[in-house]
């Protein structure tokens, strides 16, 4: 299914509105890839950001992957709209240890209200890449009011 | 249903782990309360969490409450055991707009491996408090190995 | 939180709609309690209805928890309006063995588009009344076109 | 991901359990496909099993598609366990209108305790083949007792 934008500056609204979310900086997350309907997010390992185990805390990689969710589904949306995530779930399914996480979000079918989205995270290390985190997501498209 | 703890410890147990989570440091998270199968975490508003309206960004909201609900299982586990998140969903229900967020983890069912909790996030402003996310998550106990 | 119908003959519009769905008649379920945000179904153990040990299929606690919180959802809606299941989450606490399911929807927050409801499934067996899974979803209110 | 069955009898055992469950035979459905780790399940139109508007029920359609997680799940377990739904979570993307159902059950991750499957539903109309569900579900080995 070809997703098509509604909006032709959806790459440059994507970037203008992560650059406005202060806990990705806080973080240390970046905007890796913008494409209609497809939004990656890496973040480099931190010890701040991590369990008791030294694993990446699970809020943390919910927190890239349903930024990554969100975007993608924003890039879909008409002008003039915001974007909210009504619900989302997780399985985490390898402990999240890595070098770098990347955060894959992708829409599986985009309504006139609601998005529903797709996320795996991979936890990069040297030459390994290995998925450690799935996400289903709902997302609002609000109309603002001017 | 009466939750008895297998580890009279528990307290212990659960505040020793917490420390141990940088993350929760890094966002200026504190155990307010740990019982037999209720543990409650606080989190003051900081701009620094939130996403690109102000409000508190959902990971941060999944974060405080993943890590309550975990603690709240731990809290119901023999000792030398460790615990791990398997899954969990988020219902985010209303704009996380406050001065400080409650989460409150509470357990619904104890097995010998899988543990499931509820949790509920309200943000707090002067007098009121409002329920802004649910949460249902499922957590494993992981015995350590020798 | 009082939960204010919009429609003041919501028991019956529930009880309507219930009539035409052809699958609660065909697993032999009924409607034992409709207020405002709050429906109850009932479901008598039936073989015809279980998976390979005996217990309530997943498919069919779920089916019966999904109505009464989407039913639960309909009895706060304006008149004209039509309801849809956007997603449900549950999890399964225990084998559903019983000689009578119990489904209660209940409301946590009814929106303008969507509405968010938890649900508990007992199973009920002479005196003891047990939970066996617990749901998490989101309702769309759908407005009828004319 | 190359999925290794641990038991070369497991197209057998899946075949045998399915044949255990009586509510596939009440509904209708068919067993169309058992590989190491993918299960597909079909279902012909009924109106018995519809909502209020003649789609297929939710809980149906999470019927179908939790039970070929779940044989997918049991296709890769040892010899002499037995299966068990603990979670999932299935969101609803179009309305559930076909002549036939289709539901594949995948395994994301297979490990000793659980299993993270992703299962999706399609409708199916003359030559069109449609997306109308997917879910995402933690599966439990359970070692059967002697």
């Amino acid at each position: 299914m070809a997703l098509v934008p509604k909006d032709n500056k959806f790459a440059e609204k994507v970037r203008e509105s992560f650059a406005r979310q202060p806990v990705m900086a806080f973080i240390g997350a970046e905007l890796l890839k913008i494409e209609a309907g497809e939004v990656d997010i890496g973040l480099p390992y931190r010890n701040d950001l991590t369990q008791q185990n030294g694993f990446l805390h699970a809020g943390i990689t919910a927190a890239i992957i349903d930024s990554a969710c969100g975007y993608a589904a924003f890039s879909l949306m008409p002008a003039g709209s915001d974007v909210l995530t009504a619900e989302f779930k997780i399985n985490l399914l390898s402990p999240a240890l890595g070098d770098y996480y990347l955060a894959e979000g992708r829409i599986l079918k985009a309504g006139k209200t609601l998005t529903v989205a797709r996320g795996d995270v991979f936890a990069v290390r040297e030459d390994e890449k290995k998925l450690i985190a799935t996400l289903l997501s709902t997302i609002v498209c609000v109309r603002q009011k001017r």
